[in-house]
């Protein structure tokens, strides 16, 4: 008979040492509750952390939970009076920032140093994520899933998110032509919300086939293959005077400088794919073209949003 | 037999008479063509015109034609360079800025003292405007017509850029919540463009029952009537804490009031409707909620953009 | 001998009805400090409370002590880590917003509908002030004050950010004509700011003599009478075209339709003076004009930058 | 005896090869001036064109006169009445664009692809400057020097419009911690113009004692050795959390990168120095901090405001 004060998670214990163990069941204090996991999407930095034992710079005191796309039913509540909240479908937003420092009152909270991320070690010890039975959360991260969408949607909320992060950084792109550098799964995301807030053209390039087919399936105006031999004609001949606003989604250098080659005068060029330090750039072109170029990190202020987007209709996540 | 150098136009002599008369055809100057006129649309400035011999503080010096809404095709050209652009059929952008003064150098022509509108008695002597077998234009204000539109959907780019004007000026309404009050003309294109731009909510406010119908036609996600005895309450159900955005496209002062009073802390209101000075607005609730309160006129920098979301589908103008 | 314990405090009962009693001393919890209050400033606000025993919409539901502008030396701590602060001598910021909610994640936490500010019954039950021996504030919000300058320097912080949020919220005054109506606490501060970021031109204008005199004397490019009679010709001889930016400081409506009257195309006004509602404005001059009105509300972001201004000189508060 | 249809000028004809040459004297035509010139700055693209015969990319189809800094006097008109302008002291802003082209009605009109800049080889054939006789220059583009103020500070209005512009397109630096990589003429001048900003903190950085030791004498907070031992505990002792805004004005790659480095989350690097394409950079840190880092090309909207600020005593040069 199973103990029903514990649980069963994925535990990460070192690079490619995934566990699936029976671990204490989280209980859910003042403003907060308790959600069964019933969707889970897995993230390039949860890959990362599968392999290498750790993400980057973020490197774990103790072994934890990964995940933090997910989707789940809230079946306790920490306060009396959230007794309504039981039973309701939700999708949780991993984003828990301090609230109180400068950046965070500055309305910049994704850039907190204190951010608490589901399944993330940036902080010390690292946060426990959602490859598990059950998440503890406050309640206002958990933004409630329309009916008519399956727990599944409720776990791409978070990679719409930073998508929308990114085009909200970008000054928006209503009425503008966009290019996409990279066509994986934050590049078809991009390309999704773009076309739902009206950018009058969106290409996107990719080495890949499969991810060409699949952005002129999600509406692009072009897909191109950035290693063809006729590669600069063709973009030239869907933007004589360049993109208005580029987005590097591949993590490739040589992404990164089509960006900037293919981008118009006053045009901007957002950074939201992984790249290392020491990259080259044409900085003359930034210079004479007055480009801006922007790093776009994880999101904020965007969650419910993208929720609302994506009731009302306006975004279509069902292809 | 006719003098191929006249042509007939629609002239305003003063209050109610407009005469069609024969008047000389004008002839394109350098970086200019002639555009024979296939399809004009009537505005709420033309009837005022029409009905009082002038508008507001714009009054004619001399009988002028009206008309400032046309698409049509280039019959003849100013410079001999320019012949492939004869057959072009066109939508012809009626703002005329100088280019050269302070506010223009500062990109908002829109304001130009010494701009050049098409049918308009804004400068002294009037500038003759559309309605007439001919008109000549620059050629940089003429935008192609793509083969699948007809002329009359370029007859809407101007309305449709005084929307897209409105809703650039508010800081876009991508993944926010708008209130349009109005919905007239100038309501509904802000209503089709603000949905074109992924508004989550999108809410009318009309007294007419016609208006709004055609508003839940196009997509408003509720029209509703500001004299119902459960206004209020109904406000307040589709946006508990306010709208992010509202538009007031009505010139009614109590459209304008009700305006502020559903917009949100923080929230933007974007004057469109013409209203007469001497307005009494809720000053405490933009103090306190610090509202934006910002007036649109005419437009700037949108009409390509315009017909380049019309020519990709983001924009829907055959309904 | 005195109970330690305890401590005095102006305590407000009613209108007209403040008492000065022996209260408890508060304690400071984790992460507060206790601050012995050396210099308090009364604001317009603590009159108000004084002379209706309330402030508008602002009704307390007990007796409690006012004041919100203050300075003092940290006497103990809640946290033994902190001990180093013990001894410094800090300007409070007021400011306690709850730091999670939507507004404040947009770093607008001036509009916190949880705000707990000193002196103020903005929350229910009433948040006690400043007008007291002791003080509990966040250590957060505690700034030091530079050896050169007296605790009174400190009490000016408040308005002096008031001012400060002002001018950002208008979106910058460097290298702009500046136009103040109202030549009070706050318009002086305004002014005092406004050159300290370097606008081209500052005109203030007053019915009091004497403030004109005193913004001439805090380096006003003019002080101007608005009952002159040549007041109009005085104004288009200062600033022809109009000012960029104006700020409506007296919470007068006539000066508010002067702000509007002399405001230039494209330009702003920032309400900061308290109206009511039912205002009547020039609506069709902030529509042809495309002005922005727009509400500042208390502050946010700004009370440790203009701490940073006067210690480095740039803002010179001694006059 | 001379010939008064002619006048004297410096005339590049190719690398190290200017000439003193008997040239037409040029005549006002509509809408322009002649302008007697009485002072001229050399720029370092000047001294490009003198030792290369070209400046970049733009190369000369024929010998043309350079210089573009200057001041003087107005000596004769085009038009009938503008005969009032005659002996009014003006310095010259060398932009002449388009005013009609798609950036130019953006207000970017620094970006003008038909761009004429007086002493400049971008457009063909080159466009003659000032250092000549005389300059026939559009009135508009003559700002009037104010009595109190020499010729020579006339020529400090476009290395000052640089430093202004660059300081716009970051956002601002009011109440904001500065650095400036580089304390040639342009880093100067960015100090100057950000302290009459009233930036709180504006440190300086560059290999050279006497440019630290001008730096400091002009206010800055600090200059500091990018060679020194301790520069990275002087830095962060300087700005524990980074700078809000950084200028790179060296156009040293290494400088860039210490602009990143120092820079603070959410802040922003302005490329003001010329640097080739081919840059390395920090793109990791740009992307987790959120960086944004933009071009500065040239200025656009500045000219007259500088003269206002020199002539309020903001902006104090004759240091």
């Amino acid at each position: 008979m199973p103990d029903s004060s514990n649980m069963k998670a994925f535990v990460l214990h070192g690079a490619k040492d995934v566990r699936l163990e029976e671990v204490p069941k989280p209980k859910p204090g003042p403003n907060e509750v308790l959600v069964k996991v019933r969707a889970a999407g897995i993230c390039g930095s949860d890959l990362h952390y599968h392999s290498h034992g750790r993400c980057g710079d973020f490197v774990p005191t103790r072994p934890f939970i990964l995940g933090h796309e997910f989707a789940g039913e809230i079946v306790a509540v920490g306060d009396a009076d959230q007794q309504s909240l039981l039973g309701t479908r939700v999708a949780v937003d991993p984003s828990r920032p301090c609230g109180q420092c400068r950046i965070c009152r500055q309305g910049r909270y994704n850039l907190c140093p204190e951010m608490v991320y589901f399944g993330s070690a940036s902080v010390t010890p690292p946060s426990d994520g959602c490859f598990a039975e059950y998440v503890v959360a406050p309640a206002k991260n958990c933004v409630p899933i329309p009916d008519a969408f399956e727990f599944a949607w409720g776990a791409l909320l978070e990679p719409l998110s930073v998508a929308t992060h990114a085009i909200m950084r970008s000054g928006g792109v209503s009425g503008k032509s966009v290019l996409i550098t990279g066509g994986g799964t934050i590049g078809q995301m991009i390309l999704i919300v773009a076309k739902a807030f009206g950018a009058s053209q969106v290409v996107v390039t990719d080495v890949k086939p499969f991810s060409r087919t699949f952005a002129e399936e999600q509406g692009a105006s072009a897909a191109i293959d950035p290693t063809a031999e006729d590669f600069r004609e063709q973009m030239d001949a869907l933007a004589p005077d360049g993109f208005e606003v580029a987005f590097e989604a591949s993590g490739v250098p040589a992404a990164l400088n089509q960006a900037f080659e293919f981008t118009a005068k006053g045009g901007t060029v957002v950074q939201v794919g992984t790249l290392e330090n020491g990259i080259s750039i044409p900085a003359n072109t930034l210079l004479t073209r007055e480009i801006k170029y922007l790093g776009s990190w994880r999101f904020a202020n965007v969650f419910d949003r993208v929720m609302a987007l994506i009731s009302s209709g306006a975004i279509d996540v069902r292809a």
